[in-house]
């Protein structure tokens, strides 16, 4: 049953229905604003991943920007882009299963779409939906350049892999997929410029070997909110798939940067806004978002502008914010912003992005495919 | 935009598109029966706690085996419930906004309707809420028997709170609340006697105070599946509140009985199915179930009937499995079952529930009050 949005444009902020995801316009489009201006200086391309915010407009907001495209996670997120409009995506990701693949196929009318592999018999499969369905499939190659998850090593196994994607009638060899997840929330510069000088490296040789073969490729891509100035610098990489920075979370935060600071790069856009509920005894409140409503895998979200108060913990529609004896306490129906820890499973558990800016509600968004998951 | 059921009645088991959210209903039939027989056995009532499944059809079937009503954490909970069919709501929790009580009071004509409160300011907004709608709501006094969370404390604080209550002209006195929620997942039984005894020596102390000055509690509500047979046993509640013997999870089955094993009283029978996605190297394969499709708070999920296998990371949409090199590795392709380590906010990241038996769809609901957070 999908739920009323939380909000009225031309509310004031103070009159929005909590619990609400909340987008601070201008932080967010500031953020877009940078990350374009950015990648445009590097010579790159940007192609944004959707899953952090599961929703058309907002790629279109990309899009507008320079953005080449979108990537996603999930063939079901892939329909509600093309559907809305987005006419370039790339599963940066395997997909497994007839049906799955046979629903990838059917965008293909609408929007150019690409999938990755990290084994022969997903070459197979792709290849049998994509005849079935009689259009041709871009695929890429999935290589595990640090990230421990999925992926072929980088070299010859990749290269295997590229032959048998270029020797399939309905298949198209787009590149690499070399994206190192475990650098993004590396904490010193010194930490993730090391992580991603390996990268970079396993990358160049799997790139030099296909060009050995024949086989070129159109697609690398990687990086994320963390990293992506370091593939950029590579010459190696020619697409970069950051997500998070339109509107950052708690543990992006506490990357620092040279200078032993937050990265303070991009702003903090994105919030979950609370009431408080119950006020209890002193030094103890309680808000009305818990583990339903916001993501604490990243760590428990943080009151913003309000250090003097902690989130302490979560439980499924509670969260508890404990303060000393002799801070000002949050009133009884008090509103808070609060800073999710993580932001991209905070968005999946919202249906509706409430737009605010100087203090009023501007626009509703839906996030069009949260419980996108096939 | 709503996702469409990842199944259809009559396929197979291993037809059901992924991640989807199974009940394994010969489980979940056997553990509805056996908590309404236990709680008849104590003559206490069972209203179970609707925050784990979020569904009218379960509130149903619960009420269709004698529960008296159900609980709920949430207004839009609440109205999803009344929505469709259940006669009897108590949300036991409070509730803060001009905005909620109006929705909350919107529902007297359909629904027995009861809140809690825990500061004499509520008393006073629902006052003004049940007099502009003409209605008369039972209000109850939640009391902090342990949980530090919500709740006055125990005795003359909550006497003076249901004394305005009783003066209100609008509201009823309903009774207490004293829900002990930290000492549901206490390991053995010994802990959680210790800790319950303490909740009912709070709650048959206020429970004679009330009496005193002429406030008869028709609701002493609280107790949990893991704890509910000790708050039964006390004589002093006459309601009970558990939710998540219905599934069950990975969290709860680390409650030891006085033989020290599980207390295996209620069967598993919520899972996430889910796809091997990729198979990248010897030891490690990669599930499409991570963040958003299953609770890590409480531990991550266990792959069911695999003790072999692990898992042992969860990223946004992926989790990663890992297996000694002499264990049978999961094939690409294959599904599996993981048992959630926390069963009520997985159910909240999924939009239906797939009923199976004896390896077949039999039926689909879906998770009416997902994303119901207002």
């Amino acid at each position: 049953m999908p739920q009323p949005p939380p909000a009225q444009p031309g509310q004031r902020e103070e009159e929005i229905d909590t619990p609400a995801l909340l987008i601070d316009l201008d932080a967010f489009e500031a953020n877009l604003d940078r990350m374009a201006a950015r990648v445009a200086a590097t010579g790159a391309r940007l192609r944004p991943h959707a899953k952090t915010h599961k929703s058309p407009v907002i790629a279109g907001l990309q899009m507008a920007r320079g953005a080449v495209g979108q990537c996603v996670q999930k063939v079901a997120e892939a329909e509600v882009l093309a559907w809305g409009g987005i006419p370039d995506i790339l599963v940066s990701n395997e997909v497994v299963g007839a049906a799955k693949l046979s629903r990838l196929a059917a965008l293909a009318p609408i929007a150019e779409v690409a999938l990755c592999v990290d084994h022969p018999a997903q070459v197979a499969s792709i290849e049998a939906a994509a005849r079935d369905a009689a259009r041709r499939l871009t695929v890429l190659v999935e290589i595990d350049v640090g990230g421990g998850r999925c992926g072929v090593a980088p070299g010859e196994a990749a290269v295997e892999l590229a032959a048998a994607i270029a020797a399939s009638p309905h298949l198209r060899f787009g590149g690499l997929q070399a994206y190192n997840g475990r650098a993004q929330h590396l904490r010193t510069p010194g930490e993730r410029q090391h992580a991603i000088a390996a990268t970079v490296d396993d990358t160049r040789r799997t790139v030099a070997l296909l060009r050995h073969k024949g086989l070129e490729c159109a697609i690398v891509g990687g990086g994320g909110t963390g990293t992506f100035e370091l593939e950029a610098a590579s010459g190696v990489f020619n697409e970069l798939q950051a997500g998070s920075y339109v509107f950052m979370d708690a543990d992006y935060d506490r990357n620092l940067g040279e200078d032993g600071l937050p990265v303070a790069r991009f702003h903090q856009s994105l919030f979950v806004l609370a009431t408080i509920l119950s006020q209890p005894c002193p030094g103890r409140a309680v808000v009305d978002a818990g583990l339903k409503a916001v993501a604490t895998d990243s760590g428990l979200p943080l009151p913003w502008r309000h250090p003097e108060w902690r989130y302490t913990g979560a439980s499924d529609e509670h969260g508890k914010i404990e303060f000393a004896a002799e801070a000002p306490a949050p009133k009884l129906g008090e509103k808070l912003r609060l800073v999710p820890g993580h932001c991209d499973p905070t968005v999946a558990r919202h249906d509706w992005y409430v737009g605010v800016r100087g203090g009023r509600v501007e626009c509703l968004w839906p996030v069009a495919a949260r419980g996108a998951q096939a």
